[in-house]
């Protein structure tokens, strides 16, 4: 299993996630885009998630909500813009509704070659203070858990394929 | 006639303009959400600008089209993010037809006070490069006709409210 790469440069209003994956981007992109597969991998582990909307069309909507332990429910929203493809990639806004009014732009891309495929999340805020905010709330831990909770998901649907 | 104020700090992805009108709020938000008065202002002179599609809400897609004397097409699409509205202000994607792909949020905020209303415009771009790229592109001229025809628009409507 590879490694979770997370850059956040000092002063950069932005994050930038790179993990690679020994799966087609086509797989990859389904586990973004497919309610079922997404609740099986988004978040850290001891959170219980749910899709209440996913439109992976332009203009389309999406919120989900993360249950923890202690019955706090975290939930997200945004939109996507342009047609999310694997090939295109997916570029949606996301809203924390604890912290309405702080937007940021995420940008999904899924680069194919033998075989494997390196995910890059490019996320911009619209602060730098906001993206310190993000990283201070303990994302990495959630990041980490994410990607290799999406290496075992992708792992195992590419061995029925 | 106040100034326009642009930032555009080094090695930050992000762009700051900021402007005083003596107009309330709700006249600058309509200014940017009705298609026949965004089209008196938004853009340098010598454009003519066609409003292809503003559906301001939730997911809603906007394209606009500038002409110029040339005869050479641009054409901009994007999608809002949240219910836009004069107390909200404006969240919004943007793409710029000629260079697919790059993608920037844009933040349209009006703080109205004594009868005076300041626009603030925060665009965070995917990268510095991207942000340089729009820079360079000779940008600031169309800004700052933008600003001023916008000012000359809301005093005309304020003028006969």
């Amino acid at each position: 299993m590879t490694n979770t790469q997370i850059v956040a440069a000092p002063a950069l209003p932005q994050i930038v996630i790179t993990r690679q994956f020994r799966a087609p981007r086509e797989l990859l992109f389904r586990a973004h885009t497919d309610p079922e597969l997404l609740v099986q991998w988004l978040g850290p582990r001891q959170v219980r998630m749910t899709v209440d909307r996913l439109d992976a069309w332009d203009g389309g909507r999406w919120r989900y909500t993360h249950y923890w332990p202690d019955g706090a429910a975290h939930a997200f929203h945004g939109v996507y813009h342009g047609s999310p493809s694997a090939a295109a990639g997916i570029v949606q806004t996301l809203e924390y509704e604890r912290a309405p009014g702080h937007v940021c732009l995420n940008t999904i891309t899924f680069e194919e070659r033998d075989g494997s495929t390196t995910l890059r999340q490019n996320t911009v805020f619209q602060s730098v203070a906001d993206r310190d905010g993000y990283v201070e709330s303990g994302m990495e831990h959630g990041v980490r858990d994410s990607m290799d909770r999406l290496s075992e998901l992708v792992s195992r649907l590419a061995a029925v394929r």
